[in-house]
């Protein structure tokens, strides 16, 4: 299996997506790596670490786009972008797959541009992997489409519920919309539409959930907007971060403070475990005709790691082709059903 | 003072109403209650309770809103529901101010009907105030519209702003709008444009956050359209219930579990009582003639207690005919800037 990492996307690049890639190789024997920006820099990162010399290879790229580029003017005019001629070697067959922490607008476009989305979808959908007090759940759309139509929503869901199934393991996963309520006549035009379609289609739809059930494990599948996918993803890391703050603050305002925080370090740190996002990893991009994933800004070492280990997982599963096939044979049972038109 | 709460809104009415009622006049000698809903019902209730007799009294309706109703029809059939009866007393000046923790959507579009927009803004919009690791913020809109364009959002931006300044006493409320980056370019189409007006605005606006930041104390007035508030009000509050019985379980599951456990508790109790949404009580409808205050659909005993202390502290400094003024002097200001047409 050969990975090609994008050396330069991240807000801790490129020290510790080198250090994930050198991690990765010394661990698992199946995984070699392509390290994709800048030869000079990449080669001096590398040259104070230990690692089986074969298994990592560079492949130069003179340009970086940097996180707060706007999206468009990024793609057209960075041609020699690590994102860009990573996800090349994806299509020329020389990767299996692409992990970057980088722009994930930009990641989405090139994407799109050098490996093309799938016949039977209009739109690539980021399926992030949410934990809960029961299990986790796959959110999708984690954050590519800040505006959608209904068609769009349908095809997040079947895409959705073909990863959860492939991925997770879930039999039939329970698919759901995120609403105002549980009530069919909540929610905007677009949810009351979107409501209609899933009703309709081949997915085990189970309804609306709002917000305060998102983590109770009420469902597999989570199915939303980019723009709602990414203020839930966020707004619960940023909650979760708070809150473990507030509770050691109050335990240390304690009399007891001292010897409460030391029982707590490791009910704290198993929790932090559970649901440490660098666990993780990544999130690919379904609906292209290739795998990709894309990982956090603020990616650890770990999560670096982790997202390969991911990368991995989905191309030797083929989930991409998966996926295609699923949705193709979903929609065709289906008249009347938004199928993308090519 | 005199306030009219809907007693028959909300998940465990009309008992924890009524007993919000009984509460307040019992504890609060200038807050006297007009309780409005089915008149053998609240008399049933309120039999088997103390309190001085004069100072609580009845306005009957027959109609009760359920939840699951769809707004529009509910609105239009039901003339003598509780909501709506309640809203005419404060609009006949029989109230000074109305509570209920009914159908969101059917206050508000009652609200309309019954009291009136204010002239300067063309939608009102529902402010609620959260807790942070720092001090409260206030979230605007928390559910009212759940579509927006960018000239509702700059006026729930000026709306938000002044009451912050009246009623958490911030000096120049620091604005930001919520979207999926820092970044200008950030975002869609609403928050681009709404991003333009907000620089050129009266309001102290520090541009936009991203979900993590919210919790941070990043800003003390948060601006989004109803259907992202919603999500992010219930979310936090599913996600703080779900961390805090994932730590219990955490701490139970460990050796030293019992003790541990007992050492946690009181840093629980002090956690839940500063992110307690009973403490908060309610969230004004800003924007209309009048003062009407949502609360939680499981609102509790306290949870009313402390709505009908937010409508009257409301009511008292007259802080809907302020933010008319206020707005109305910002937006006179800025030529092009969208004012309301009436």
């Amino acid at each position: 299996m050969r990975i090609a990492l994008d050396a330069m996307g991240g807000d801790y690049a490129p020290a510790v997506t080198i250090e994930g890639a050198v991690e990765t190789v010394n661990a698992c024997e199946d995984i070699d790596i392509i390290l994709v920006g800048d030869e000079p820099t990449i080669t001096r990162e590398l040259d104070s670490r230990k690692f089986p010399a074969n298994r990592i290879t560079i492949k130069h790229a003179s340009q970086v786009v940097r996180m707060d580029e706007p999206t468009a003017s990024a793609i057209r005019k960075k041609r020699d972008s690590s994102i860009r001629r990573g996800l090349e070697l994806v299509k020329a067959n020389e990767a299996d797959g692409f992990v970057s922490a980088g722009h994930s607008g930009v990641i989405m476009g090139t994407a799109l541009l050098v490996l093309g989305v799938s016949e039977v979808v209009d739109r690539p959908a980021i399926a992030a992997i949410m934990p809960t007090l029961q299990f986790p759940f796959v959110l999708i759309d984690a954050g590519a489409n800040l505006s959608c139509k209904p068609g769009n929503l349908l095809q997040f869901a079947l895409m959705g519920s073909t990863y959860c199934r492939y991925i997770l393991g879930r039999e039939e996963p329970r698919v759901a919309l995120i609403s105002t309520g549980e009530e069919d006549t909540k929610g905007n035009e677009l949810i009351r539409e979107t409501f209609k379609l899933l009703k309709e289609s081949a997915v085990n739809f189970i309804g609306n959930v709002d917000g305060k059930d998102i983590f109770t494990g009420a469902a597999d599948v989570l199915v939303c907007d980019g723009f709602i996918g990414n203020v839930i993803l966020k707004t619960s890391e940023g909650l979760a971060d708070a809150i473990v703050r507030m509770l050691k603050r109050e335990v240390a305002s304690l009399a007891t403070g001292r010897i409460g925080y030391l029982l707590l370090k490791p009910a704290l740190r198993n929790f932090k475990k559970k649901t440490d996002y660098d666990e993780y990893g990544g999130a690919p991009l379904l609906g292209i005709n290739g795998t990709c994933i894309i990982s956090h800004g603020r990616s650890t070492a770990k999560a670096v790691k982790n997202a390969i280990r991911v990368a991995s997982d989905f191309a030797r599963k083929r989930v991409y082709e998966v996926i295609s096939s699923e949705i193709h044979n979903d929609l065709s049972h289906h008249e009347g059903l938004p199928i993308a038109k090519k």
